[in-house]
């Protein structure tokens, strides 16, 4: 099981935590739910924390998923077998919005999604998409066939107002809002 | 059980998906996992989907955690029994930062934190922090005793740099890289 040598990292000498008794509490098709005791290096205050991981991460892939940022589209998908983050992020941009990338611009490190309830985490991919092309003028989606997903383009600068007055009966994911705030705040703040 | 009850959003109209055989395939003291079947309602597509949920949050709660934007500081807490999102998030900065906040200008819609694995959620709040009041002019955390946080105040035009310098060892949270990304892209788009 990974989950005994998952703690690899929170071991090293800047973690304040110590851990055992790490254990498998439920074990599905697609998630592990694990808990685990802890004990403060300062204190020695001890608690238990239970979380939950994706049993889907491919052996040796950067994360569990990837979002990608091209210019004002932001899709999340799961990284597949044998692919780097930036193809996942190619092909899921093609797959979900129909727009072929014209350049892969920067990639994050990965980055954890839920940290204080799970492992699971993505990439940041920033696309570039070539609205000019021949390809990308009646982009096409690609869906898997349970996938209900609707590409929706909105202007950089008016993303935050977007979000607030969209349908209250619409979820928004964190990330998505988080970006918005970002791109309003740096508006206000310039440098 | 609320897991029943949980999908009475998802099964309203807008929602492409039917649902059935919602179960509890583990149920700790913080978190449950669930199991759910569901069909397409387009071309009825089967799939099963698995789940993670708090057990934490308080009923009538705005939502499970709050995420607190007061100009460079970003902290997350969990909405404790009877508060307010905006109570959570002026007692979390005090806790995790020592600072005070001197006004709250505006909050969020519950949004999620991972929508993909788990119901997790939380409210932005935003704070105004008064850096020449007195209180704040040696700020002191008061943390739980099991809590392990070090401040780190960074200029905001700055934050996407400060991320991608930072020690790989160091995970960090999606949503405060998507926040980055997104003050990094206003500047470069610009209206």
């Amino acid at each position: 099981m990974e989950s005994v040598t998952q703690s690899s990292k929170e071991e090293n000498n800047v973690c304040p935590y110590t851990l055992w008794d790490n254990c498998v509490v439920f074990n599905g098709k697609w998630i592990q739910a694990r808990q685990v005791r802890f004990k403060t290096k300062n204190n020695g205050q001890e608690g238990v924390w239970q979380s939950v991981h994706r049993n889907t991460k491919p052996v040796g892939a950067p994360a569990d998923g990837v979002s990608i940022i091209a210019k004002v589209t932001k899709n999340a998908g799961l990284i597949d077998n044998g692919e780097t983050a930036e193809q996942a992020a190619i092909r899921e941009l093609r797959e979900e919005t129909g727009y072929t990338c014209s350049k892969v611009i920067s990639q994050s490190v990965e980055c954890f999604l839920d940290p204080g309830l799970t492992d699971d985490s993505q990439c940041f991919v920033i696309c570039e998409i070539d609205g000019d092309a021949k390809e990308n003028q009646n982009p096409k989606q690609h869906l898997d066939s349970t996938e209900a997903i609707e590409v929706v383009l909105v202007e950089h600068s008016k993303l935050l107002d977007y979000l607030r007055n969209m349908d209250k009966s619409i979820a928004v994911e964190a990330g998505l809002y988080a970006y918005a705030y970002g791109a309003h705040f740096a508006k206000i703040f310039g440098k």
